[in-house]
């Protein structure tokens, strides 16, 4: 049983101290030994701990003050331009620039960020992901100088802890875990499903707050936008084109 | 420092011990602490264990053994299905159909599936992604069932492993982790990091066999076909849309 991954909390408030390069390194480290697609490592990893570039980012980020005030952000790209560069310098022809390759380039990018999480974890250290990449993805490229053929998918803040959070409460196992195949749910499972999040003093609080009636209205009408998310998908799916991983 | 991230192997022979209910329980709840997008939980977890299905599932992994062989085939897919059947249920109008959640569903997934892998592995057993989940995800989600809303992202082979091997290579830490910003390769950097595993006598083994030049032409001419990937990817992308996450 792995510690790190029962005791993972999303940490938002740190302290200013920064994480020690060799500290760094075991944990980026950790992000290599992922599986990765035909051992290609088809992702790249940034680390920013300079404090105009992590500005910057941060107003990508909607200007959550963590990415400031962590001393770390990390961005988990998606990457055929490293691979592609070695096959051309070989005389071989690279063909990774379509939606298969982006996939595993996503995959083998995601599979390292959750290394690098328990592994920083394992070293006292909090993260937080960051959720807002893709939404303004285009203009991380551009701060982070991403060459086609690399595109972010996640990002995490991290740093020291300066706070004390529970655990955050997920679904029942049931919910999500399908036994041989995919068993669709009745009504009455899914009222079972949320009846302990929707009668906790949490939710109840939350519709006190935004004047709705239940806690679904709050996701769809106070968190996340139909039109927002329409725009956020039109702008990264524009930048998959552009940065490369779509001609078949 | 967590020691089943440095000792992770892909694993591709199994013993035919299957894995304790209790042992995948906690495997599978190490797969819900893994971070999720505002607690949404945007993925579903398959867990197949019978035979007949394992054995329709292998024809689309391309009938590698391990498919069958091993006692667990586990399918990691994104699901914006349950949460947005939870919404109508609330007369909520949910609008997560779309490329921005398809991100969202497949960084889910991924996230938990590299838990599982972990925890896995701290009960001894060993895994093996299947790439090939991509490939015919079309045919995957027929076998197990998936309604619109809910798709293959990747799959893994669980059990006990029958054979010991050495930890793979990868490429020195300098090639995939960037300082600050992106810093694109120059042509003597992309021959530094390929050195290595270019002079090994594995890749030397793999020249012979192959009669090529070199291990990027393996790669280009052998392994992953231009005309491949542009199949895959359209197949893979057509299941996005059909799968309703592409109406934006």
């Amino acid at each position: 049983m792995i510690k790190e991954i029962f005791e993972h909390r999303s940490i938002r408030k740190y302290k200013n101290t920064p994480v020690d390069k060799q500290i760094m390194d075991d944990i980026m480290s950790a992000a290599t030994r992922a599986s990765t697609s035909g051992n290609m490592q088809l992702y790249s990893i940034i680390v920013t701990t300079d404090d105009a570039i992590k500005k910057q980012l941060s107003v990508c980020h909607l200007g959550q003050p963590m990415v400031t005030e962590a001393p770390a952000v990390v961005t988990f790209c998606a990457d055929i331009h490293r691979f592609s560069r070695w096959c051309e310098l070989r005389e071989a022809t690279p063909a990774y620039d379509n939606f298969a390759w982006f996939m595993d380039g996503v995959i083998d990018a995601l599979l390292a960020a959750q290394n690098v999480v328990l592994e920083a974890e394992s070293h006292s250290l909090g993260i937080c992901f960051l959720g807002t990449t893709t939404y303004n993805a285009d203009r991380i490229s551009q701060i982070l100088n991403l060459p086609k053929g690399v595109i972010p998918v996640t990002s995490i803040v991290m740093g020291y802890p300066d706070v004390e959070i529970p655990l955050t409460d997920r679904l029942p196992l049931q919910a999500v875990v399908h036994d041989q195949i995919y068993h669709d749910y009745t009504d009455q499972q899914i009222d079972e499903i949320w009846s302990e999040r929707e009668a906790s003093p949490q939710t109840a609080e939350l519709l006190k707050i935004n004047e709705l009636p239940n806690l679904a209205r709050i996701f769809t009408e106070r968190r996340h936008l139909s039109e927002d998310s329409k725009s956020h998908s039109r702008k990264y799916f524009e930048l998959v084109k552009q940065q490369g991983f779509f001609n078949q």
